[in-house]
């Protein structure tokens, strides 16, 4: 095992539940410096785990471990925190909670205070689902959170990236085997459409129109059997459904401290922020990152030239759009 | 019935097999005049009928059945056309041929020819796959068609357009009760999750932002279920799959004329055209007409600078963007 555990206890849900002895799994990079300032959080995206973000970690890069202590927490329902298949009855499958992003953003804040006495964070960032973790870091803790670096993600789920996601779980789910959650073998049929049906959104018609899907597979079907039904096939099916609920509901107003109003909660960002989206994203448009940075008082909003579509901002190395990303953190944290 | 059959006969297909009896289904509206110069030729769209783009025909309107003879074919695989769903065994249900947009055309063809004698063809426009076939009967009949007007779609599906559809068929065929086509029920699920994807492709990021799902509905859930999945649920899922097929393969340089030289079919086009993108198009992006009409030798290409995605180009009433198109049809014919 490859990174720690931190036990939560029994926390409650902003839906309501109780998840009793949840567990929040992390891994650390680099060393709490003595003034406790040197700390970045790095959330995880769908589906993803820390070990996709260690990428692009690295001396020299701009997460640096030699210079910063980096956490990077796994989303509930990523399979290694808190998730529907590996927590015990009665929560388990079909019957885990539904979670939101502010409650793990929350449950991100109690580790960091009661593991490590943290109360500076020199950056939030993230990808995706993590933009949307690191935008409630900013919303809930301007006190504490110095700079965020929302990538490829936004602070309210839009309608239409709502509708995107109907789609896809609509896909899953008609496979009968599927069973309402209660499958013991997974249901592959209904995770391969839905892979399909994620691999025309995920990249971008340019992508597909310069033939980039051919780099290193054989022809258009190889691609999406080896790149998307084979990653999706990986997955939980109702793990995906848990971070999918979480996605659709994600929303930095909604909650105690700004009661719906979603303007207000961009206010509340006082972070200095880099919003980065890329301008061929299909379901995270540059569109709603610029309505969002018009409300937040520090915010500039730095677009990704790219033809990879919402792929441009995933943790990739070595790549035009990885060195851009890793240039503007740098300059970030230098700022 | 409000639409006449034409008896196409035993018809050899491009993929290879035979359809027996073969009928196109079609309507017109307007008196062929003695010089046979008026004729406008309106083929259908993706699970569309005639019914539908009657709605744009009218005195004072560009296709103005009191000046010009319009044909509406219906498109194989509609329901009304030879179809999954009509045709007698052993041909019908998963046995229905493999039909392109060639063949459609080279039998609409047929059909002006053998009953009415045409040979001059002032106008082929159509919405989506209706733009494919006039995209092909420019490429195909050069010397007897005067204008094209392709709105939203393409001379050749792009990759990107390729995966949207693999998408919205995994959707539907993730439903076991599907039965690989020899359902007796249909496969309700696959069919409300087939919409369900369609939903976010078919409108735009705008559409929604706007809340234009909201006008007639009471919220989003209830546009999905009435817009979307009622729509879906009146089709034979063996149709949709019949022409999901057509529209993939749909291609104006694979057949003997072009032998698959894109370019060469696209300087072939000598029709005068004006090209319709909406700019908000998802799977037909103007970037592709943009592509085309740089290869065709009489070619306009003229934006709909609309919010409603695909839709904008849909057979409409009284909208501004049904007006705006109305207006190029004008122009178009009196050029």
């Amino acid at each position: 095992m490859d990174y720690e555990v931190f036990e939560l206890g029994n926390v409650t849900l902003q839906a309501g539940l109780t998840l009793r002895s949840a567990k929040l799994a992390y891994k650390t990079f680099g060393q709490l410096n003595d003034a406790k300032n040197n700390v970045i959080i790095f959330p995880t995206h769908y589906s993803g785990r820390h070990t996709e973000n260690e990428a692009i970690i690295g001396e020299g890069k701009g997460l640096d471990p030699t210079k910063y202590f980096i956490i990077i927490p796994n989303m509930f329902g990523n399979g290694l925190s808190s998730s529907p298949d590996n927590t015990p009855l009665p929560f388990d499958k079909a019957r885990f909670p539904q979670i939101t992003i502010y409650d793990n953003v929350m449950y991100q804040h109690q580790l960091i205070k009661e593991k490590f006495g943290i109360e500076r964070i020199a950056l939030v960032m993230g990808f995706s689902m993590g933009a949307q973790q690191a935008y409630h870091w900013g919303a809930m803790f301007p006190d504490m959170v110095e700079r965020i670096m929302p990538i490829c993600g936004s602070a309210k789920t839009s309608t239409h990236n709502f509708v995107f996601l109907e789609g896809v779980k609509a896909a899953l789910t008609a496979d009968d085997a599927w069973m309402d959650g209660w499958y013991e073998n997974p249901p592959t049929k209904g995770l391969r459409a839905m892979a399909r049906v994620w691999a025309g959104w995920a990249l971008s018609q340019a992508f597909y129109r310069e033939g980039y899907h051919l780099n290193g597979h054989s022809s258009l079907e190889d691609f999406l059997i080896n790149s998307w039904e084979g990653s999706f096939l990986k997955h939980d099916a109702n793990n995906l459904l848990t971070m999918l609920w979480t996605w659709q509901n994600g929303d930095i107003s909604t909650n105690e401290k700004y009661n719906s109003d979603f303007v207000k909660a961009l206010n509340g960002i006082s972070a200095k922020a880099i919003v980065m989206p890329s301008e061929t994203d299909l379901y995270f448009p540059m569109e709603d990152n610029l309505i969002e940075t018009s409300h937040m008082p520090n915010a500039e909003c730095r677009s990704i030239k790219s033809i990879f579509g919402h792929t441009a901002g995933g943790p990739a190395v070595g790549t035009d759009d990885a060195l851009f990303i890793d240039h503007s953190i740098k300059e970030l944290l230098a700022s």
